[in-house]
């Protein structure tokens, strides 16, 4: 896909070009920099922040970690979406219910910008990033609603927009849960590859 | 479990031996191109035959791969039970109501195709397919039908029938799901290891 | 966190040095031993017993591992709480209605103890498991019944108490699901890191 869409991803070209070369010890450039922070400088420029790390709600204990690294792979625990201070977006219940179709796919968005956040903060640079791999999309449906994946495609859009298809592109499942924790409409986990 | 079985996977562990050989550079023979088609051999030998790529219902936007390949591992996304043209097998609905076991059973089995399917597509060739690491095989269930596993067979005894035990022997779950895409009885993910 | 808990994770920590350094070279000492049955001793500090093999119910055929291992990973089947020979747990139903939020969390801590014995089966020792990497926690709801992390901590807690911060900490989802099989109250699968 190298190229042959818009202005970012043919920087993302340019620059991926360069790092190669680097790493053939061909050119000692200074792109490193520019490089780094690609993802974020695309999500400032669609006006998006991520939120802080996740508050739980008052009394639950969450004896897990939000992604766990170990070679060359980042294993993302399920998120939720969430407010910018972290605690859990108040769209609650279920899909085809209580919360439109519209609304949860702002909360998979939302949960995108969530795992976003935890990426950033453990691996300290989103371009670390080399590769969305598997995305579990799992939605909160009413008995009937049987259209998970337009719920999910808030998360895989947001993903797509920020990384381009060749980062980007993950196999996924989107399905509907008879509960999710706290009645979060939403709750997605991947897995992606990451450059040391 | 080499040479224990019947004839085919007998004649694989002979086909393993010689290809082992020519990795440690002690013999070049020709018989790569017998492996490369021995998977389809075997489906034309059970007349089956693979669908075409899926063909979503209309409307339906699904911004996702079917198979995401990354360093040895291909990640398989939740697919559905397919028609041989590629369109969302008829059987709709809950397992234990509207579908029986059996004809869950039969939906396992089209999903198996269907991955076999989307594999081919995307390595070229069904042997490249090294081992069945993991399977998540969701089931739409009805209220009360407690039998996933028997529901999943369908695709786990393909699997086997096909790779033999050592390469198609899989960890696996199988649950009971609140809703499926579509009203689809079966969707089943996926993560095998593939040969270079 | 090496050296800032209780006894055993400094304990852990030393050996690891020992280990570390066996592994440069630098030292030829007999600690190997003494690592091969940490996590076992911990079980035994505890009262703890590994289960015998899952005994499916009468008739029910399941063709797949406990635990596949590939290439420094091993893949952990969905796994049941079972009695100490093997048997699936009496607590049956949903959690939420017949089954309590504490019933919940023993059947958690007792499929932890059937995800061990599997992986002892398999490994041959607890103390290959190098890194716990996902797990995802699957929680037989009745309606209305928000609070499958609760439940899925009580498998966190034990592997946390047996493994350490280090080693034992996880990425995780703990939903809630429709049905499981044989309406057991949780089903667990994972991916764990693993010592050659």
């Amino acid at each position: 896909m190298c190229g042959d869409g818009d202005g970012l991803p043919t920087l993302r070209c340019i620059i991926g070009a360069h790092l190669w070369r680097m790493r053939q010890g061909m050119a000692g450039c200074s792109i490193g920099e520019v490089l780094h922070v690609e993802i974020e400088k695309r999500l400032e420029a669609l006006g998006l922040m991520l939120p802080e790390p996740m508050k739980g709600p008052p009394g639950a204990r969450l004896p897990f970690v939000n992604v766990r690294v170990w070679e060359g792979r980042a294993f993302v625990a399920g998120h939720a979406p969430l407010d910018p201070d972290g605690s859990i977006a108040g769209t609650r219940g279920k899909v085809g219910a209580e919360v439109s179709l519209d609304q949860g796919y702002a909360a998979a968005r939302q949960t995108a910008l969530a795992i976003l956040g935890s990426l950033k903060r453990e691996l300290g640079d989103l371009d670390r990033v080399a590769a969305w791999l598997r995305v579990f999309g799992m939605v909160n449906v009413a008995p009937g609603f049987n259209q998970p994946p337009a719920v999910i495609n808030g998360f895989s859009d947001l993903i797509l927009e920020l990384y381009g298809e060749e980062a980007g592109r993950h196999a996924r499942s989107a399905v509907g849960m008879a509960v999710l924790p706290f009645d979060i409409p939403v709750e997605i986990e991947a897995e992606v590859a990451i450059r040391s």
